[in-house]
């Protein structure tokens, strides 16, 4: 697997994409973006659990079901959520005008909006911003990193990958952009990734490689606990590799996968390092756990408390509170075969030795957490099932952002 | 029922309290409590539900279940959780000490510990802190006030209520104390709380009472999210009211219970308004859910969501944040038939009927999100069962209290 630093989702063969201001947010910044696939293409989705879905999502879990999706509208500024009647024909009427723009069936595009809940959407100005991004996209491949900054919104940067891995000899492209920031935690997906690939995939293996790629990233970080009401993964496949489908677990889907995953890991840890007023980035490994659900439901339950995310913004290595959240987290263990340990990218420390603490270096352990990026690495020594969460501390910034600004 | 402001638990006929310096905590605070009881007592508890749960909440949990338990010894300042053997012996001399020092079995004596979790009691201190506070109670009723006093960690200020009730022409009285403040969140109890009567009722009454009643209130408040290893709620009952033995759902069981709910739910709203860092008590009362587990699930969700715990520091009305978090609690309800309306003690307004947004005017949310106790009031027209929820907001002073101390 090769990562391409300079490509981005319009550099993957058949797609175009851009991103434009259509006045939905203020400073003229980007927040209308289209991504479409000139041959028709395999598509699927994971979406929001959250029981108050916004009109976008509503439209979209719909025409996912549709033949061969090609393109996808999203809007940032205004989540069109909690919109009532008028919100589903605003998401409608952004389908249908992107669907004339591209001469597609309006059923062919998917819906996507990030931003403001309960605001009705502007929407002759993004009816417009559609035109008009449709319009430069006729005569050109447009240009993927626009495209990833007009699905901001707190971010601080735009989010974006690609891989290639070759399948029969043919070059596949699996590139994506997302965004996250606020509103980030477990269960689908809690965030917006858009992804396009050329490999030529089933509808069925595609939906089993994203569902299982989603479980194991985007659903394994926490910024804040909160799960949008308009968060969605979306991937097309174009086919126009031309590699033999891939139709079954075999090797060339686990190759794939592993490409996927990687894509879906990189954006969720950019998504957790940058969440609303994070200053570093955690990853707890748990390792050794009775049961993958037990290992799982240990790792978000210490990446999600906010004591623990306090002292690390402290740099303080209040192994008490990792601890502490092990065991209302609702998994199997034994506290009395606890190891714990810090490390970063020079030193490591244990801090837990069979559930109780060790003495350490307390100016080490300072240090460790200091670093923009910190490991907490679990052994149960209870099984053999490992999961990885990510997340990020708690810091003044993420109050001020929340209780100041509405976003 | 009266509700009695200057008794406290040393008030109850037969109970003696006392808090004192032993050394745990520094600038001379209080860090050690003894209630006891002069007769033998009926005792229930409620315990934290972590798996991690501290030696004392062990020790206790074993001890409540002997005849007649007569007295608590707490310490603040240090948790006795996770540490191993020695801190199981720790508690237990604690108990033992207690007991020899009141001329009283080991096993009548409860053992609570609150503060920072992995460090090892400094047992001398507090052994010779025991012998000084028995010995202080062997002529006198001690002090109530003081008692509160020693059980707080980050808490502002103490925590303590009276009410008398009269049945069967008996003074019956409920006094309680308790502590808060981090660390808190629903699933038992997430708090200490000790409670002394002199009402003359069965065990099995009464714990079905203290049991019920704490569902209804520590369970119902949130400071923020994490639920603690050394929690507790302690009833003692020396029936030396000698009204006729409650021992049955009659009039003077409800007349109790409903006493005993006052007394756990002011305890409950002091510690959620006295939460690390909080500016504001938020009230969150579900109306009209389908049953009784939705309505709890929803005023939890609402109130323990970081995102508008942030919005209401910032007096800012921002009711998609509460729609979120409703979607994602677990809780059945129709998102198109939820009204939200916001009031304190002057005005109310609505925000959102049949799940749309209506008009309203920001300068008057704002000026009610501004006092000091804001009421969330959600109908979901779903049903007939009703929940509240108490919690605060989430401040900087949160993020500086844990991420800057240990606690």
């Amino acid at each position: 697997m090769k990562i391409l630093k300079n490509k981005t989702i319009s550099d993957v063969p058949y797609y175009k994409a851009i991103g434009i201001h259509c006045g939905i947010k203020k400073n003229e910044k980007k927040d209308l973006c289209i991504i479409y696939s000139e041959k028709p293409a395999v598509a699927v989705g994971t979406f929001t659990q959250n029981k108050v879905k916004a009109a976008p999502v509503l439209i979209t879990m719909k025409n996912i079901n549709s033949i061969n999706p090609q393109a996808i509208v999203i809007n940032s500024g205004n989540a069109n959520a909690c919109t009532g009647k008028k919100g589903l024909e605003d998401a409608l009427t952004m389908a249908k005008v992107t669907a004339e723009s591209l001469d597609l069936l309006p059923e062919k595009v998917l819906v996507s909006s990030t931003g403001i809940i309960g605001v009705p959407l502007p929407i002759s100005k993004i009816v417009s911003g559609i035109e008009s991004a449709c319009n430069l996209l006729t005569n050109s491949k447009g240009d993927g990193y626009s495209a990833a900054e007009a699905i901001m919104t707190t971010d601080s940067h735009p989010k974006k990958i690609t891989v290639e891995i070759i399948i029969d000899n043919k070059p596949i492209l699996i590139s994506a952009i997302a965004k996250g920031s606020g509103m980030i935690h477990p269960n689908m997906a809690t965030m917006l990734s858009f992804i396009t690939t050329n490999a030529n995939i089933s509808k069925n293996m595609l939906s089993k490689a994203l569902r299982e790629s989603v479980d194991d990233s985007y659903n394994m970080i926490s910024v804040d606990g909160d799960t949008s009401t308009n968060d969605m993964v979306l991937i097309l496949a174009n086919a126009s590799a031309e590699n033999q489908i891939i139709d079954k677990v075999d090797d060339n889907y686990f190759k794939f996968k592993e490409a996927l995953d990687y894509v879906n890991k990189e954006l969720a840890k950019m998504i957790a390092q940058d969440g609303e007023g994070a200053t570093k980035l955690i990853e707890v490994s748990v390792y050794n756990a009775r049961t993958l659900k037990d290992a799982k439901l240990c790792a978000k339950s210490v990446i999600s408390s906010n004591l623990l995310k306090s002292a690390i913004f402290g740099s303080d290595a209040n192994w008490g509170r990792i601890m502490c959240s092990l065991g209302y987290s609702g998994g199997n263990f034994n506290p009395e075969k606890v190891d714990i340990t810090i490390k970063n990218s020079k030193n490591t420390i244990q801090l837990v030795e069979n559930g109780v603490g060790v003495s350490f270096n307390e100016n080490l352990a300072k240090n460790i957490l200091e670093e923009k990026s910190v490991n907490i690495i679990i052994d149960l020594h209870d099984g053999e099932y490992d999961a990885t969460a990510w997340g990020c501390d708690l810091s003044y910034e993420y109050v001020k952002i929340n209780g100041c600004y509405r976003t």
